[in-house]
């Protein structure tokens, strides 16, 4: 676990999100990004060495949709950057937390990740995300 | 605005939490202290550039308390480090960001605070903080 790599946050509209953090953060969206397999468009902040990252529902039955379904917008997620991400999964999984995913699998931003029950970490969803290795 | 200075998570009991976080995070808190006008105890630990900041009530009708009865525990805040806090209060507040208090106030780890509503940040309650000048 080195820094926090980004903060997710989970929005209904990324049109008007964008609007809003453009305005706060006083900076352009960098990037904006679907990962399908999430079901999700995102947009990403550099704010020093950690982003923020603006979640929209692509589906309405997707995980933030459902998200912002029981809680509203807000925080969805806190990602730790990782070296070796196997590594931290044993150690984690070791040490009591339960892994969402068994084996890592693609996020956005060229990150391989692993999620972790947000029971083990004081009701938050914990990311790892290591940079996916070149081939 | 520059990068985020900590997150801060609301948890029921600091020493459960604490368990958990030295695990997560593979380090012990590097400060424990009390905001007895905000009603917290706090423990901090160091990401990067980014502090964790686990926060228990100390007083049953606190913010944290509340905060935990409503959406039970979980992420509270983002704090955003700013060089001058007076300046971007009132560039925030043209941009049409409700200040949540009109005068910087004394936070945690020496500074000094101002909270944006959480509406206006999709859903986020946002911190403003700087480093409390030297008298």
């Amino acid at each position: 676990m080195k820094h926090v790599e980004h903060i997710g946050i989970a929005v209904r509209s990324l049109e008007e999100a964008n609007s809003r953090y453009e305005r706060l953060l006083g900076q352009k969206a960098y990037k904006t990004e679907e990962v399908e397999s999430e079901g999700v468009r995102t947009a990403f902040y550099q704010m020093g060495e950690t982003k923020i990252e603006l979640l929209e529902s692509t589906r309405a039955d997707g995980p933030i949709a459902k998200f912002i379904e029981n809680r509203g917008e807000g925080i969805h997620h806190i990602a730790y950057a990782v070296d070796d991400i196997r590594a931290e999964m044993q150690r984690l999984s070791q040490e009591g937390f339960r892994l969402l995913n068994q084996e890592p699998k693609p996020g956005a931003d060229n990150k391989i990740v692993c999620f972790l029950h947000p029971k083990d970490a004081g009701g938050v969803l914990v990311e790892l995300c290591q940079e996916r290795p070149v081939r």
